[in-house]
């Protein structure tokens, strides 16, 4: 699994194949920057759908796989100048688990789509499996790519904006006002059913995000949370709609909201931190800017701007464009590969890594977010009372 | 107390002498459309400032008062056609009550700021005397005055939005962080003292503002809250940021957030409403706009434009310029006087009026933002836990 | 004509009855502060409209006059403690040079809208008669009175950009879509008519606004300019749509820019200034807020706050409400007014004021628009020659 | 040169090794679908810094070459299925023409940068050797590629918006207040010189995009033209601050603005559509909105949305995501190249193409480019006077 430095890091994907969304995107979210090839995949949950599909993406048919584990086992036998170096898991969130493992347990970096999984005994063994194996594992929480997102996490972690006391962290869809409840779904079926989705609806699909991206821009972490959330669609047993208020340490209040029932709203995720120095303000609809206030001063847009007075290291790190030409969701996708690929190369080059400092999110972020979606979920079952993280 | 038709009101000014903030406001908005005219005053709690703000309000001596206690006497005894119809009420929390029913009592109709008063036992005194007198009381949540606002109400109670499903108003504000603890303060002291702001800190002072405007434009009525609040500033030991999660009738659910430590925030309140039809949002930083989305339409912004297509009656009714024309925040609580002096013109000219119909704010409006405040602090004191309403 | 301190000015109205616009808006405007009250009236060519129109406007019956002329003879007569301090002209453009000079020959101050007249020897007129009458003159370039335009102007004035190189003042309407070309017109059918407009169309009624604008922000004078305009509604056979660069002193550069024919804008008055340390921008319909840029910073967001740490002395002055109460068309237009009674009061009480340093649009700037709507009409007609100013 | 559907296709690059900007963009964009590979490279006019910058590109050694002649020769003796399909061309101004040409006769495809060339004598034997070779030439006029300005165009077409009667696109930015005119430059040092870059300054460098974007959108052509630039900057004798004025076919009006002396502005192309029926506008810096409005009609937010009720077929054919995933720069270039690539598909499977048809701008655009800066230059020496077109 060695690789020459510059030479294209090979890549597997699992998932994406048909109607799948996001595999594609991590198509070419890895390849972004020429740093990846896709060489191989298992795309489908049907072994001919998964062969099919596998033109679309470039991939040679001799590396169009039935399946995950047909994957796994051919790619462990090939050369180790051939074989994939990572796969990346863009299938339903019950699969999450025994993918990723299989996949470490092989040698294979992981990157992983969000949530983790959908319970907290998976979400350990992930974790164990991570430090067992030693590989190198992300969690594509993608928003907190975004450069002034880690502008904003920079200027917190220096106290630009002082001491927090507050974080707002939204995440507003309206698809599933489209949904017809009747109908046989096509893609994304899963989402509806508990087994394979998990007992979290909305709440896991973009509330996860929200809290991921508070806690990674504020550097905060829960003490305890309660939890409303309600199924307004007639279209699944789920929760569409919610609402967590959090402790945080040091007293920190955070508000986590979210909803697939907001009418006309596309992805609407947007976060405000309150510190006792300035407050800030951003929303994904529109990365390329942040608002920071003070009392009493003009209110400061900072933008996405390698080049400005005022960015910081790892926002200029995060940026491929100068200011003004706009970067996007692409590139906040590409930037957790871009720093996983860092200590993939790392590890693959017999380097020690320190996981625990990785910008990309980690197996730690991903037992938190499995750890907030039980505990709201426990909390709505009790009334909402506070639920001990 | 008679008035000829197009004769202007007369209008007493309680508060807003030196350094009062919101007296001034009064004196412009009720004034504005030339409906009223400021003859008498009783300006402070000291009766010699209360004499000399008089001047600076065009107020003739004979008529600037010691207090509101002499006002009221003297002008009563005043003939009918001299003597003012009504009294504005610019006094800190706690006085509201003593003073509009004293107000009422001797036959005058009242305007009322907000929160109508401090406690569920002064609130019902209100309401039993408002009931007794038959006057006109308008309490001035001015934001429901804003044209877009009456916009919103008429579309959902048209049903353009379909069911309600979920409200969120939210209130930040920052210039908390501008108080010095230690200094001793002038305007506004008694905001920090439980006994005369009552127990509810950005509570009363902005978090029923909000709480109003989404009553107003949802037409919801609460069933059941929860509270968290706290007080992050060390200038007092009232609340001074916190949420509200309320469960309205027919299952809505609404989430009612203020602040005033959110730096560089001057007087953001915001309202979004998801219905099953369509969602709208507006702020009123910017109160010429609303925006209204559906899934898979075009955003549509609705300016206030009394000569559109789309402007509804109460909206119209509440424009005096043009589009393109901004109106704004003086204007908003002028609509508020406006509503209300069409009722005090039909209470003085004998008819009668439903005062359960009244697009200002009323009497039973002021309890139930009392009753907020209450359950609210009840819940915060209660771990969190949910109170009846 | 005297007036004691604090007592209102008297304010007689010229134009405004029925249909008519601004009138109404100068009757709100000029009483917002209650620093003067609308005493008598001529509101209409027509003397039985004029008389009937008044009661609207809260005139007493013997003070509705049936044409200015008996307005200004009558006035005169009347004591100097009940006779008008001053009169406001909102009639079409053609009358403004004759009612103006009457009215200030007889005694009164004057405030005019603009275009302050149709030619350059009226304008002249205009220009003698302030001077031989010693009257107070003000025209109601009502844009300049927002108070994040003086702002401006202060901040350029004390070099905060630099060397001014560009400015760019666009106006643009759309409601001449909205014009039936074949109805019969009710309210200001004058405007398509050359005799009663005069020969600028668009140009006269929002091109001179936005000159005015540029003029006032960066105190630069035109050396020369040209200019195209075309008519491209049937609606009349003036221009409705039309651009004027502008050559001002020092080698900066102006672009004009006025249309009456851009569906579904407003009032959409913008400037933007490019100067040698910073640039600025703001616009009409969101007024309480102008961005300051400067390479390689953080775009500033300057609020109509007077109690921020950047409001300079003119713009405090002109806010009647603090930051985030946001003030609009009514408050900027009333500014107008304000700064022209402080000179009135002056001229009462026997003081000088220098007419040149007037925050109020004067009229050597009503000179300046009539004169750039001269040159603007020749250039056009020489095919965009430049013509000297 | 043949190249199995599905196969990227290879590509050449020319330019942009060590600071070159925008040969990095080239590299970015036209991988970005993994519909193409970059294979070979002469990446500057050094021949050792050229073959040292291939290793950052991924490009094996033995294809970066020393020249573009080097790369020229040395790939046409390469087996078709190795050979280079396309080559891109990122250097400097002077230089495209000669590229451009050379690599046409040598049998590739050509993606060149803008402006096409420096002056009329080239741009024709460009056009003439695009004819006379039948290869693919695409001018990476890159905004509009953005799904917007292609739902605009379309919408146009479609007669949405009425007849066109003005356009108004201004593109500014500000980084030329970070020149020090003393200090010499490493990159772009060609722009000041007038034998590299050109007669045109800015007018070339944004100008022509601004210009290209309006025909695009509109589909209307120039009958003649004024213009007027300044050079405000010490940094070099070239424009960098103009106005255009164009009479377009059918009457309309356009105003071309450009800058790059606005403080703080980035990269603020924008363009505004106004037409008898209604009125766009769209801003590059937030790309994924467009504003459509009409007289008396909520403004409509259209979004970058292919999954809306009104996305038109080619704004739909230009996204990869779903709405509210915002899209940006670099997918808007991708959309020129992935357009190019269906005609050097076609032309590679010996079909044919219709290239007055191309969605991506053409030689032809190229020409009326040169076109827009040779007649503004005339209009400027000639006292801003017409220029026939
Ligand atoms: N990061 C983000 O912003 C984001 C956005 C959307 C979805 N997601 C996450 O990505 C995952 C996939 O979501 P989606 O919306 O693309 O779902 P989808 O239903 O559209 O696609 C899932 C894909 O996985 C394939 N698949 C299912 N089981 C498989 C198996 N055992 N082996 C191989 N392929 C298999 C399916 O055939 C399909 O192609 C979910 O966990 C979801 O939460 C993340
Ligand atoms: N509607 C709104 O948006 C809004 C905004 C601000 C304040 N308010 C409300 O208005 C009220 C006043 O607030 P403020 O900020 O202007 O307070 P303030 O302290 O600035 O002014 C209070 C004024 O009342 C006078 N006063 C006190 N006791 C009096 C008495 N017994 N008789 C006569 N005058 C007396 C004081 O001298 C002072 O002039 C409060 O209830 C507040 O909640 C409403
Ligand atoms: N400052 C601004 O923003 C602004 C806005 C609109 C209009 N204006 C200007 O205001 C003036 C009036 O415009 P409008 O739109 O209100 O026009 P309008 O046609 O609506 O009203 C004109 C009014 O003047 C009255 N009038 C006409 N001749 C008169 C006379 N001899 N004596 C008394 N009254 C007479 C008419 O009866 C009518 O009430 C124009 O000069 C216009 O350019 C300025
Ligand atoms: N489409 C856009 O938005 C956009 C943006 C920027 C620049 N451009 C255009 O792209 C071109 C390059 O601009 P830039 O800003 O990247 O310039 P630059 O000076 O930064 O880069 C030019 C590159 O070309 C190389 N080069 C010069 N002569 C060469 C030769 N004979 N052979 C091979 N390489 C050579 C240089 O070494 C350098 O790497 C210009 O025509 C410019 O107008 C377009």
């Amino acid at each position: 699994m060695s690789n020459a430095p510059n030479q294209p890091l090979r890549m597997a994907l699992i998932g994406g194949g048909g109607a799948g969304f996001i595999g594609k995107v991590h198509a070419t979210a890895a390849t972004l920057d020429r740093q990846a090839e896709l060489v191989a995949g298992a795309l489908s949950s049907n072994p001919d759908k998964s062969k099919a599909a596998a033109a679309a993406f470039g991939i040679a048919p001799d590396r169009a796989y039935g399946s995950y584990q047909e994957l796994l086992d051919a790619e462990s036998k090939l050369p180790a100048d051939r074989r994939v170096n990572f796969v990346s898991i863009a299938t339903p969130n019950f699969t999450h688990c025994d993918i990723a493992c299989a996949a470490m347990e092989a040698g294979f970096h992981a990157v992983c789509d969000k949530p983790m999984t959908t319970n907290l005994d998976d979400a350990q063994r992930m974790l164990d499996t991570v430090e067992t194996t030693g590989r190198v594992f992300a969690l594509t929480h993608n928003y907190s790519g975004y450069p002034l997102m880690r502008q904003a996490r920079e200027m917190i972690a220096n106290g630009e904006l002082g001491e927090i006391i507050a974080v707002r962290a939204t995440y507003v869809q309206g698809w599933m006002h489209g949904m017809d409840p009747q109908a046989e779904q096509a893609r994304g079926a899963w989402k509806s059913d508990p087994l394979k989705n998990g007992r979290a609806g909305s709440l896991g699909d973009v509330g996860t995000h929200a809290f991921h991206l508070a806690s990674f821009v504020t550097g905060l972490h829960p003490e305890a949370l309660l939890s409303n959330m309600q199924s307004y669609s007639r279209h699944h047993e789920l929760d569409d709609y919610g609402h967590s208020l959090v402790r945080f340490d040091q007293g920190a209040t955070g508000m986590i909201t979210w909803s697939q029932m907001t009418h006309g709203r596309q992805n609407d995720l947007s976060i405000e931190v309150d510190g006792t120095k300035a407050a800030l303000t951003w929303r994904q609809e529109e990365p390329n800017q942040m608002f920071v206030r003070a009392l009493g001063q003009p209110t400061k847009i900072y933008e996405r701007d390698p080049n400005s007075s005022y960015a910081s290291p790892d926002a200029i790190a995060a940026c491929r464009l100068p200011g003004g030409h706009p970067e996007a969701f692409f590139e906040a996708f590409a930037n957790v590969y871009r720093n996983a690929f860092e200590d993939m190369r790392r590890v693959d080059a017999g380097e020690s890594f320190d996981r625990s400092k990785s910008l990309y999110p980690s197996v730690a972020d991903g037992v938190a977010g499995v750890r907030f979606m039980t505990r709201c979920l426990d909390s709505a079952a009790a009334d909402s009372a506070w639920q001990k993280w």
